[in-house]
């Protein structure tokens, strides 16, 4: 469960890292997959918090909330783009495990990318096969 | 194998459901993979119809038919297009199972968007790896 | 490790198939997972070259190099596109394996879309869990 405070990037590698840790597996693969439809995945830098903004500014521009062309607005102006922007993304992720390490590059973090404006509890399942 | 009547979203949640209960498996990772390059899969809310057609008008705009900066066009003004939709989309999608349940979200529903104008047969491997 | 000569499609089928038939597994998945977050995975159509260069056409119109809006310039005008054109693709893939074959489709092929101008040197973990 990952609380959110709006839209945007909320890294979360160290909790998936400790959880593997404590799950006792060495060699396997790692998938996590988001139960929600506008919010997503997506592994992206970790180093520069410019790069969050960028991607954020770049899908604010490309999926207009608010957009007339939209019809299920229920929720408000953010309700479809955040399906859109969840599409375009992803709902699930692997990551292979190596001897108790996740593979993941060395400039590589992990991200719930929340796309609705109000604060949300987003569940995350994590699953581990292997050994 | 799913036929379609063409461009459009087409849940098969049900069929999925179905065949990993028929499976006898109780924990382990479901993998969809879509054989096709002309189609994909996503995962959207199962409730509002309305996001199915918001989403496809979305797709329609960002990915012009017969848009001529394309070369591909071979079968057609939706030719390049349908592969553009795919690589944004999904080819694979994987999700976790637990207890005999697939870990979906209360409001998500497993889907093929199918990208070509004209009816497809599709084919899917379904594979599940677990106990 | 795969070395690129620039931005563009680099198809891998061919290396991912040998590794595959060398592991002796029969029966399982095969996972891929790019340790970069400015350059991806896809599957596309493997016949027509075409498909590729208009692809790339695809993306340098949506996201445009150097467009100002973009702060994460450190690295050159093509730095922020290439981990927005990874946001939008693919860092992981999983693909299934049934009798010593993966499960592709008669004209998927695998490709490293490398997102930067220069040529890099990419690493791509694959994985394999089964029998």
């Amino acid at each position: 469960m990952l609380e959110t405070a709006g839209r945007g990037l909320y890294v979360f590698t160290d909790r998936i890292v400790r959880w593997v840790g404590q799950s006792g597996f060495s060699d396997g693969l790692l998938t996590l997959f988001i139960q929600h439809t506008s919010a997503s995945l997506v592994v992206q830098e970790n180093y520069d918090p410019d790069v969050q903004a960028d991607l954020e500014r770049f899908f604010a521009r490309l999926v207009k909330d608010g957009d007339p062309m939209f019809a299920h607005s229920l929720e408000g102006p953010d309700d479809m783009p955040a399906h859109v922007r969840a599409a375009l993304t992803q709902t699930q992720l692997s990551v292979p495990l190596r001897q108790g390490q996740l593979a993941l590059g060395t400039w590589q973090g992990i991200y719930l990318y929340e796309h609705r404006f109000a604060p949300q509890r987003r569940k995350i399942v994590m699953h581990l096969i292997g050994e």
